[in-house]
């Protein structure tokens, strides 16, 4: 089996674990080329790792013709552009959430996908990869569930990860739009429909810094979609016990609940303090194996020389709800879309 | 211990259990009359417990000289006038929730309770007597969690009780009235503060009979508090596992979670389904306890002459959300109180 | 409903709870006297309920023409004795367990009960009255479970009462008279069979001090029963998470778990020790409800003029398995019974 | 990073499943020869992976000079011959358990790997890499949970396996060897003791099959290890929901408890069978990253020249003990090591 030579742009903490999963982990991939603005960070992990091919400019990576594709973990803001410059070098691409920061950059990587049929494109929808979701997903079609009720969807990080958070805020783009897109997604998967109405609140309950951003530390949306289902997302940044990722759907048959308890192992713990599970601490602890998973569905797609479920298009929709989830909050007005 | 002399009237399925609890398991009270329209299920249950006063007429009862109190569970919309007579006669009251089916009527009550400032008013919020509830209500007051962030509860009727609950929707009020109005009184109890902002949503997932009520089988409801605080409510009655009353509150410093399995016992089951629990079936199996231990609150304000901690006013204010709730539903607006 | 009158022999935690219980909780019955070595503890609690008859001597109160009943909670080696006295007076007896602390002693009592087939006696094995513990035993009565397998029965005392232990060492017979006699009735009871090879293990992990008596602080037990049935118990004093009574029957269709977590209540917590649920910190807590079952159970009974299902050969045959567990214990030899 | 050369024998279940996990999963290593008795399956599996060497002799595969390590998944009876033969040829070699299915068996091993301290060994004690398993043994050797009182190991395959189960009879060593020896391997690393004494009991409790090895479909050992520890085993054939292996450690100061729940995934189901998660079915659904991380290991210490925790000696020492589990069942003795 020929290995998909790849090229990674941006060592960030999820940026270094696709690198790292492409160079160590993934058979049929091979690493051979990193960028990273940092050039300091670039070479110690291209020499821990033995990269040769080293650049702090993503647009003479591009050019090396060894490569079949990129890996993008770039600020938000650059990755419309870069996928739109990766394609055109006639490379398949894999790009980090969200799409773009705003519909007119995600209508960039649109018309760019659309430019070059032939080759994959995929988002990093990373959930949908996770055995857990993957598994309700496949019940909801089925049928198992019924009609689909109330969606419930909770990202929270965990409050040690706050000074971060505070750090990064008038960058992220807000709550929503950093955070619950991923919800956005699992609500438009699971549940097959798109919003008609949006109506947000939140506030700043520990950390008033994210009110200069017109932010809260934890915010809240309700929507109505097409085909009536109910969509109750929540988004926080101060959860004590750790990464939470909680998701439930309602149905008229049944109810599913995945990772009502984040739990960090299959370990119990009977102490003074009760009967307990730890919990998971980041992204990187509760998805391991939904990251590795979707660049492995990534290079199979290129193998096979077929698409992956999740489009551009999906990309595009959940920025303009997340964008319009914001817009609620920010108003305090019922959107209707 | 003098025994308080108590009439019941309402023989429907709580009000049955109210009066079997005062007869054989409150101590500190006597059942000694019995008040229901079907004077054949009156006298059959009279006649099974020995109780010699019996009465169709509720106005005749209230002139029953032996009487103290009297617990009333009757029709939603018989409560305040019923609340006005017993106390002018002089008897303490007891009154199933909700206290009115509108502000008007709840007015009749604040009024009678105002004007009989010696006799104990309690309504029938009896989730806050639940063993669980009062130590996460606890909890809360000690600071343990924190700032409230957001108050999730979950009211889910059984799909098995359908054909009911149908039969029922037109004299109801609608799921806000009669089903979230036990919700709305824990966030308020809970969180401490009042709405600023309701919006509403929900539909027939499963039974289009509500519809012709303006009314769905599912809804749910998004608040903001003054404190900041959110409050998220769903009410359904398509559960397929049983009576499901579900509540989380997350806070900055910790989240507390009350029956997030409504598990019928300690009993877990280990068979070809998985690993699982049994549920409740109704809210007489939930809340036994509850159910005892208000009436027992009740009957020791009599004896300790003081006054319960939920008031003539809760009820009121319960109400008056309740139905900017369903207004909410029914015109898809965004109502700001 | 005439009401059965008691007098309540011993004051200890048990005795207070039975007490109390009898006087303000159990419809059917009155509690008419007390008796306690201890006069001071015996006025103050008399005083505080308003019972008029007071002893410091069992063979005064049993003499008290008023009474039908006694409830005895007084020190194990007395129990017989009592039960004897108590009979041959014409009253019934609820006595706690054990019956006795040797097979002798169960004698005086067997005898006793076979002289008096009018009367009720009835043993204080308060599990079977548990609801979880009486669900668990109808869905094996039932067939549900299929053959069963293995019984396990673990007893844990928290190790915040270790000091109360280690005090009460030399009196309480061992931890397999003294905690485990539970689990034994237990199993005969779920699995419905006799032991026929007991093997038994233990030692001092956390307090040398129950060496010198021949016991350990914690202890365990494997039989065979008659039917195959394996049954392994095991009897803990050290506990760091609470009072840890937790029961496993493994069936060839179906294992049932009754309180694998012994949860104080419903109540879920979210915080930095992850997500727990914080547990019953002693018997009392634990089987509130049984206790007061039992109680009533014995008051129906005697109202009803019906025999309990537990027997006074359950208390000798449970006593006898007991010994043969410490003996075991103490030989380190396997006994064939 | 130069890859590890890898002949793998056996293509039973697990054999199969080691031999595509190196061929697809293992960055560090490169499956390059396959050995199986039936040349329909060993040629249908190489050409579906393109490997080139095939063999259906064992010695001819070992004289392959390419080959740098073996990985043995053949029947039990031939482990340690086979152990020999590689480590004699020059090849790093990682076994299957049992190590062999009698003590004279091991011996062979045991020398052989003496003979050769240049290379690798391992025992395919895969639980030791499971994270859950990891996490538990790590906080044991931190003192977390104090001195270990009780370790209780669960091993259960289901029912729906039962007939093979029933056709490997005559072949398996019976229950302690073929299942418990994990158990064994799991007590004897957390308890970090050797057992003193040994009794066993069990039965036939839904195929009588087993008896006419003198074995049992569920059977049960209660070991005291040196340092007072006690060990509860139970092995089992017929458990409805599932692949069950659960293990606690009670501790004076805390306990641990590993899958209490077999669950399959983070999914929970609430339907009208209760609240519940469905389970594991076989141990490659539960142990498929510990497989993966095993080979992992074995691949990193033949690059690091070092060896791993598991040596030639527990894989006797676990055989003894198992033997002497049969030993104790099958003559209803107490047997003291």
């Amino acid at each position: 089996m020929k290995k998909i030579k790849i090229g990674a742009v941006g060592l960030g903490r999820l940026g270094y674990q696709h690198a790292e999963n492409i160079a160590f982990k993934i058979p049929g991939a091979e690493l051979v080329a990193l960028c990273d603005k940092d050039e300091v960070k670039l070479n110690k992990t291209a020499d821990a790792w033995g990269i040769p091919n080293r650049y702090t400019d993503y647009e003479d990576m591009i050019t090396n013709q060894a490569l079949d594709a990129v890996v993008i973990s770039s600020p938000s803001s650059l990755h419309t552009t870069q996928i739109a410059q990766a394609l055109d070098a006639g490379l398949h691409v894999f790009s980090e959430k969200p799409l773009g920061t705003n519909l007119e950059e995600c209508k960039i990587a649109e018309e760019a996908v659309e430019r070059h049929p032939e080759l994959v494109f995929m988002l990093g929808f990373m959930r949908r990869y996770d055995p857990s979701y993957a598994y309700a997903r496949e019940k909801i079609r089925n049928g198992d569930i019924g009609n689909v009720v109330l969606f419930r969807g909770y990202s929270q990080d965990p409050e040690s990860c706050i000074e971060g958070a505070i750090a990064y805020a008038g960058h992220s783009g807000g709550q929503f739009i950093d955070m619950a897109v991923h919800d956005i997604d699992l609500a438009r998967w699971m549940v097959d429909s798109e919003p008609i109405t949006i109506h947000a609140i939140g506030g700043c309950y520990a950390h008033q810094e994210f009110g200069a951003f017109k932010d809260g530390d934890n915010v809240a949306a309700l929507m109505q979609m097409e085909n009536d289902a109910m969509v109750f997302l929540f988004a926080g940044r101060t959860a004590p016990h750790g990464y939470n990722v909680e998701t439930e759907i309602i149905g008229t048959k049944a109810t599913l609940r995945i990772a009502s308890v984040p739990q960090k192992n299959m370990v119990e713990i009977l102490d003074h303090h009760g009967v307990r599970q730890e919990c998971s601490q980041d992204f990187l602890e509760r998805f391991e194996q939904a990251y590795l998973a979707e660049i492995n569905e990534f290079i199979k797609c290129i193998h096979d020389h077929r698409k992956p479920e999740v489009t551009v298009y999906d990309g595009t929709k959940t920025t303009e709800i997340a964008y319009q989830c914001k817009k609620a909050f920010e108003t305090n007005e019922l959107i209707r879309m």
